[in-house]
């Protein structure tokens, strides 16, 4: 297994993104070395959703990797997750660092250089950033581009992860406009082959950092 | 102000169901003499949604009313509500129980004997039972009638709240079926003067629960 920097490969699974068994998928990318995985249900039946989300729990302490949850503050707590990634138009960052413990980690979407000044200083983790490129699992998303992605970089200190739309052959652009991490949905849970595609981004990942270590 | 049982007249309220400004609604309702208040909103911005949420905090509050939260855990504790509302496709009781306390209440939304006694049987503190009739709120909520009312009633012992369409003048058969109470939106949301449609409903209310003490 290949060792990276926990977010540097991240990635972000609902059960109706996979097309083999959505917990075959997880096993598979933290076979492949992913060490951060996020739960993301829009909808559904809570107790099934909680019945997945204690599988990647499991999983995950299994293989050391972090694991978070999406929008919902209670379901991050019943599963026991290491953190929330949380949007603009979810629970305020304020009014969960309330209620939760200090080592409890907090993402937050951000769009534009604004959105992530204002997350890096109520004491965010780090940034989701996006949507880079157009992706079908979300449409509906505006794209700002490595352009976009190289500003936010300019104006915050903490950890970038790029999302949207994102495959293998990105990964130096990425790199190159200042993301510490990329996040994906399909690029795994839709592959055919999921051990295999979280293994090549995870190398080309590695790889791209270390031509630039040797630069 | 009239007083009647807490559960007698619930308010449930979001804000896209109300005529007048939303937080007037919650008043005026108070005012006129309903005891609990559940915050029911689906979508939309959470910061706003908290906003309001606190207003009907600190109104329920002074007029020594219940409030609870429809769905979401996390924001009725953000918002030290009394308890929380659930669907059959929530958070399961089991789930709640282990991380609230145990004087926070939970009631369930159940439409079958089944779901009633399994309710019952996990600790819920009352039933929503409904649709009773149909409704414009819930145009997709199929109707159990007064005579799914009544079998429910057969079988649970803890409080059984009505919902779904009721008006004043449904009031009579659904005490007679076996309510506890009655749940409302639009009875009091839409109204032109909800201070009226509720004292209205709560006269009405205990008017009947008189004539049946006298019987
Ligand atoms: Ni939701």
């Amino acid at each position: 297994m290949i060792e990276i920097a926990p977010l540097s490969v991240y990635l972000v699974i609902g059960r109706d993104d996979c097309v083999l068994s959505p917990i075959e998928v997880v096993k598979q990318a933290l076979e492949a070395g992913v060490k951060t995985v996020q739960l993301r249900e829009k909808k559904g039946n809570m107790k099934e959703i909680i019945e997945f989300g204690r599988e990647i729990r499991q999983l995950t302490k299994e293989y050391n990797a972090q694991f978070f949850v999406n929008d919902r503050l209670d379901l991050a707590q019943i599963l026991e997750a290491d953190g929330i990634h949380i949007g603009q138009d979810d629970l305020p960052i304020e009014e969960i660092k309330k209620i939760t413990s200090p080592t409890f980690k907090i993402g937050i979407s951000a769009r534009t250089v604004e959105e992530a000044i204002e997350a890096e200083k109520a004491g965010a983790d780090y940034l989701g950033v996006g949507a880079i490129y157009s992706t079908a699992t979300k449409q509906d998303a505006k794209t700002i581009g490595l352009e976009g992605l190289d500003s936010i970089r300019q104006n915050v200190y903490i950890p970038i992860i790029a999302i949207g739309g994102i495959q293998k052959e990105h990964i130096p652009d990425l790199v190159r406009s200042g993301a510490d991490g990329i996040a994906v949905v399909s690029a795994i849970t839709r592959s055919a082959n999921p051990f295999l595609s979280a293994k090549e981004l995870i190398e080309e990942w590695r790889r791209t950092k270390e031509g630039y270590r040797f630069k």
